[in-house]
């Protein structure tokens, strides 16, 4: 399991102010208030290890632009920071509760209002599921790219909070490469519409962007629209194996110099591979150092994956088995979707990196995390979205051990210091939040970090929005 | 002849106070500023009608982003405005010198910096001509796809400046999806680094898209971190004739909607083409209403060609003429490529506009400008990204004769009116400039403009990065 971050919230709060519920109260019905501390408290926190979380005075649960509204008018008046939420999914804490705050939490405003399959636009509100959606513009033989991990149960609100990712980001990018425009309640309640419904358009500073990836700090997203694009034909997967992290390290940069477009290019390390058998019996090859898992969505699939599979066995591939349909391509990526379960099963909890370093310099990015593993005397498994350069080093500890705690947290900095040394960034996909906080800052550097702070005053003058996030 | 704005400058302007030339060559060869009047002149405007622009206190021509981090600071310490400029290619005013302001002008810092196919990026500094980046990139088996008509002339700041679109739009996109970063000299003279050079990142906000179509108001790029695709193979390209515009466009939005994915969607209007013929003996076919062209630069383009030929069949094309090889494509597309050329010669001088709609109302934009046309009593040709729904209706005039030009004028702001009634935007690509500064009110909404005048003063606190455009 990941770790909970109830540890470090302060349960013996008093009780949100009355003036705030009545306020709160006067433009929502009763059923969107929760106040009851027993399930306040259970919205203190999202799935990140080692982040602080404070108590909730009030949880609000609003089902239109209008109570968000409301909601955001009451604060600034009463200057109560507010924190938003989605489905708490996310990994660094960027959803925690601050100490008395407003969660605001917007899983009820999930409508899908329009799907166009003429201007491959889809119009959504924030708490929409990913998958749900995914599978409504199906439908229409249109395809939402971003597919995180959690799309199963993550909101778009929320995806757009951390521009998230996912696998398929190799050929389809981001999040942020989706969302076309937004309204946006802003601090103060103001309702303010950014971007366009057309395919183009440089009207203005690009606010949409500024948005998107801000973790609710700068507004409320409310309503979003979000470029489709056509239903590509199915994948198929090809698993390859290497002798070494480094062959396979070498085979990514070879597909990408190679001109290859793959819709999926994943890797898996030996420590993994190991968990991932101990947990499912996959039937992974034990001695195999890493696995490479790429896939073509291409009119022609066989023929590209032909064309990577000799690029992996000139780059030292010990096995290449192509899958024939699309059965043995599920099969394939069984293993990858159980990883992080897996590496979870080792020690109990794990702490998830989301370094990501240009693709030439993923060799070095392994080499250098089994270097900290051994260092700190951790176990640490990586798989990464090879294609991207975007590692997901997982720290495995037991978070009853103070000693190895402690390690794991430092093995994770120095993590994030490799990346940065490497020309990368500390998160690929994942953001900041409250976990990375104090590495932004070393990323950004000081002018960076000024120029952000300035921006969060323009939005947001008396901070209110998700304090104590990202800076 | 696209008309000179010189008309609106005050040549009788005194010249550049002394101690601000003396202050700029303190920190700058000789060879980098031009103080000549007749020379300063000369950079008084980009390529845009009907814009104000006032005359220059002096050029300077950088080599180093230190030399524009001497120049940003003497302007700040002096509070002289400073207009960025690269090839003045720009069709909205947006580089046009305010009264005694600094030119900086960034044609002379134009290296590339470094081109890898492994991580497909490439680092360049501001005056890279479009043309030059694209072409050296080929060479490595790389695309940059921003090809906007100017490409041989324009500079790839000056596409970061406007987001600058073309015709692989519908495709590929704008400037905008290929910068990952960007280094940046503030008002004050300090250097910004925004973004990264790896393939994905959610550090914090993202400064970079807001610096990309922000017309040099809110910093002054001195080097950017381009993302490239691997080289796509040739397009083939097909040429339909309609009885009328609104065939045309219904079947754009089949070609849209059956999953599509062209390489290039483009469409001319009946007074374009007799235009292009009475300029180029075309020899295209006076009789039709409305041309569309296609292109695929897919695996099978052939293949794709015939399902669009046969949508356009069923949308009621009169003829559907496929290109069999790259030489016939090349010559399908010189008709498109000379139809502002054509337009200019009906009456010496023409306003482009830029209006973008969703393609589901392309028919209906379409249908507006042409009653707009005959109320006006003008000649408007339409040339169209219509993949993109993104118009170039083009008002034809005798800048000599008043009233014409009052028209001329009258019926570029009604098309805009039209644009926006439709759903769409004010500017697809061209930007805002001066031109369209009004008009950005009018879209933005008072939030809208209230929170981008925050940003542009959190970034330049004394308004005097290019004043007076945008807002």
């Amino acid at each position: 399991m990941i770790m909970s971050s109830g540890t470090h919230s302060t349960p013996g709060t008093p009780a949100a102010p009355a003036d705030l519920l009545d306020r709160l109260r006067a433009g929502l019905p009763a059923d969107a208030l929760l106040t009851d501390p027993d399930v306040t408290a259970s919205y203190a926190n999202d799935m990140a290890s080692f982040c602080e979380a404070g108590t909730p005075a009030v949880v609000v649960l609003p089902r239109t632009v209008e109570e968000v509204q409301h909601v955001m008018r009451t604060a600034t008046e009463l200057k109560v920071p507010v924190v938003p939420q989605g489905a708490r999914t996310g990994l660094s804490g960027a959803a925690n509760a601050s100490e008395g705050c407003v969660v605001l939490s917007l899983v009820k405003m999930d409508r899908i209002i329009e799907i166009s399959p003429v201007d491959r636009i889809a119009v959504v509100e924030p708490g929409v599921i990913n998958a749900t959606l995914s599978r409504a513009v199906a439908e229409h033989g249109l395809f939402y790219p971003p597919d995180p991990s959690s799309w199963e149960m993550c909101t778009i609100g929320g995806n757009i909070g951390t521009a998230s990712g996912g696998l398929c980001c190799v050929k389809y990018g981001v999040t942020a490469e989706y969302v076309l425009g937004l309204d946006v309640v802003l601090a103060d309640g103001r309702l303010l519409s950014t971007g366009r419904r057309t395919a183009k358009g440089v009207a203005g500073y690009d606010l949409t962007r500024l948005f998107v990836g801000s973790e609710g700090s700068l507004g409320i997203v409310v309503r979003a629209v979000l470029a489709l694009k056509p239903q590509p034909p199915r994948q198929l997967v090809l698993a390859a194996e290497f002798g070494s992290a480094a062959d396979a390290c070498a085979a990514v940069c070879k597909i990408m110099e190679g001109g290859h477009v793959p819709s999926l290019l994943e890797l898996m390390d030996r420590t993994t591979i190991r968990a991932v058998n101990a947990l499912g019996n996959m039937g992974l090859p034990e001695t195999t150092e890493a696995l490479l898992l790429a896939a073509f969505d291409t009119p022609d699939p066989a023929a590209d994956l032909a064309a990577v599979g000799a690029l992996c066995e000139a780059a030292g591939a010990t096995q290449v088995v192509p899958a024939e349909d699309a059965a043995e391509s599920e099969l394939l990526l069984q293993a990858r979707r159980l990883s992080l379960t897996a590496l979870e099963a080792v020690k109990g909890t794990t702490m998830i990196d989301d370094v990501c370093v240009p693709r030439s310099r993923l060799g070095d990015m392994l080499d250098g995390v089994e270097r900290i593993a051994d260092k700190y005397g951790l176990t640490i498994g990586v798989c990464a979205h090879a294609g991207d350069g975007n590692t997901h080093p997982t720290v495995c500890f037991d978070a009853a051990d103070p000693d190895e705690s402690r390690r794991a947290r430092e093995s994770f900095d120095e993590i994030m210091a490799l990346g940065l040394e490497l020309g990368g960034t500390i998160t690929g996909e994942h953001g900041v939040g409250v976990l990375k906080k104090e590495w932004l800052a070393r990323e950004l550097g000081p002018v960076g970090v000024e120029m952000q702070r300035a921006v969060k005053t323009a939005f947001d003058p008396h901070h209110l929005l998700n304090p104590g996030k990202l800076f």
